[in-house]
């Protein structure tokens, strides 16, 4: 079966003269009005992702596949050898968003097809293959996740992690689609995942779009809500996964994660292979991103200046700290949900397995 | 010696024809704008209490405590008998927030003085000693409660418990503010708490207000933290206490206990006597207000509508649910500091002490 989603974060079209058109639905300015952008410019996709205009791990690889893509495309126009022009497209993506490991495997692979003097037309083709790839993966998440969650009983989502944060219907919120694709009655809870407000603002829209029963609460809910027994299991998605399992994920997560032990509720992460990083020992190699004061002293700051101005909630002179992941130790993770299928702790060789029975399976495509 | 602010919620003044006016600063718009209402109608002390002008549990008390004796010294120029006018009066000022002990607490005290055919004049200073009471025991936690903090740790606080939420210098607040006076270099984790911000509001300014080193977080980053090293304890207020030591604070809190237990940081509570209600066994028996989910959908409501757009950061038609105070069980509570001193777990014995002392206390003075 298929499950389905109405919701598209990234498409990348031909036009009539060859060009090619990235489109993106600008999440800075959801819920409140849903914009296409129709991007040509390989600079602005860059610069989309570093504004988030589109986020979520596995969006954003998918974006700058078809960023490079089109760069390359662009620069064989105009008669500029792919392999001189590719450093500097390589380091302009590079340097959009640090933590996110899809964006850098996503990279290395249209890296792998310029080194090999493939045509820009190649170099699409492996772009979209990169799409195409995460949809399946989604999908198989979704089917191997679903079975895991509760019949009739309440989940816990942190964050985005849905078709506006991935190529398909999304990674933790694809399983949870499953799920009620499956026949299961689920409530999602929805943090609202402060200070950039994915949950609010993205993974609400989403479940009002596609019918998902769920109920928004502010992140300092969850617990309560656990205590009072309305929570059965929680799920989330990943921007890194290290070698031993340790997850890499949003602000917030991990105390998601320790309240669920204290509940003795299951927390699973649902992510594909290609976030995880066996390079990464473990967590405590992953670099985290120290966002701007102003996410949390002034809200609304997601949307352009002249759209939307942010409204003060803090003194201007208070200091701030606002780091935009943190660390779940491999403990408290019940589960690893990928494409491949379920990992439990102890998690080291079943990810490394996981990651050559995908990198197997790419090869087999390429 | 005397721990100093120089921030006042409430005031109480009689004019030049011995009308009774209320001070409140308008917290609805901090930190942006200070601004100071005068009232002189009690209906309009009322509204200020359910439109959350004035809030923190000792404060409405005092706020209160006030309202009726201008109420009464109303009715008593116009030659009113206190008894006939009071019922209503009563039930006015005990519909405007249904989970504050400390208000029914403030209104018993003046009922007393009603019913024993008190002049509006005694009725008066009933209220100004319910006051420099609330002072006095904001005085007593402070000195309490600040040899439990840590010397040169990070403190988190949730919520706002300072001057702003009490009559004197706050309850968990005024501890910090006591440990910053008696020279303990602590560093204040200041949680943003959402849905209303009354820590990036409210608290954050009055650590700027009186120079206590503090640094603005959101909610779901106080986990992540912990796990960091940089907090070595928690201290918040509370709505109501349990005979049993059960302690209803602002949702989160239980979360951070939760949290604190996991990282085996202490846990304090810090809240005067008349938050103690013998009557209510367990946390069980608290009631939640369930708030507008507004608050949750649009952030900006707590100002009034003409200065203040509420931003709208989730889809409109999404369910939500807005409990405003959970309850943490006793056993995650490390201490609970009142006025009388500091009570461990097990609390019931020690908590009814601690209550009788102050009643004593206060028969004495009146």
């Amino acid at each position: 079966m298929s499950i389905e989603t109405q919701i598209k974060a990234v498409t990348c079209t031909q036009g009539p003269e060859g060009r090619l058109s990235i489109g993106l639905i600008d999440q800075r300015l959801l819920p409140a009005q849903e914009v296409w952008l129709h991007l040509t410019d390989p600079e602005q996709v860059a610069q989309a992702i570093t504004d988030m205009i589109v986020r979520g791990a596995p969006a954003i690889g998918v974006t700058a596949a078809y960023g490079l893509a089109q760069a390359m495309d662009l620069s064989e126009q105009a008669g500029q050898p792919l392999r001189s022009v590719w450093p500097s497209w390589r380091e302009r993506f590079a340097s959009t968003r640090p933590t996110a490991v899809n964006l850098f495997w996503a990279i290395d692979r249209i890296e792998g097809l310029v080194s090999s003097g493939a045509t820009a037309s190649e170099i699409f083709v492996e772009a979209q293959l990169i799409h195409a790839e995460d949809q399946a993966a989604c999908q198989a998440m979704g089917l191997h996740g679903a079975p895991l969650l509760p019949q009739g009983g309440g989940v816990l989502h942190h964050c985005n992690t849905g078709a506006l944060a991935t190529g398909g219907i999304g990674t933790a919120l694809g399983v949870l689609r499953a799920a009620v694709a499956t026949g299961k009655e689920i409530h999602v809870w929805v943090d609202e995942t402060r200070p950039y407000l994915q949950g609010s603002r993205l993974t609400a829209w989403e479940c009002r779009q596609d019918n998902i029963p769920a109920t928004l609460i502010t992140d300092n809910m969850a617990g309560w809500l656990m205590q009072q027994g309305k929570i059965q299991a929680a799920i989330v998605g990943s921007d890194r996964i290290a070698a031993n399992g340790d997850v890499a994920n949003k602000i917030g997560t991990y105390a998601v994660a320790v309240l669920c032990k204290h509940h003795g509720i299951p927390m699973y992460v649902a992510a594909p292979t290609s976030t995880i990083d066996l390079d990464c020992a473990s967590g405590a190699e992953i670099p985290i991103e120290e966002r701007t004061e102003r996410e949390v002293t002034h809200i609304g700051g997601w949307a352009p200046a002249e759209l939307l101005t942010p409204l003060q909630v803090a003194p201007i002179d208070i200091d701030v700290t606002n780091p935009a992941f943190d660390v779940t130790p491999a403990e408290l993770v019940s589960a690893i949900i990928t494409e491949q299928g379920v990992a439990r702790h102890p998690y080291r060789e079943q990810l490394a397995q996981m990651v050559a029975a995908s990198a197997k399976q790419t090869q087999g495509k390429s």
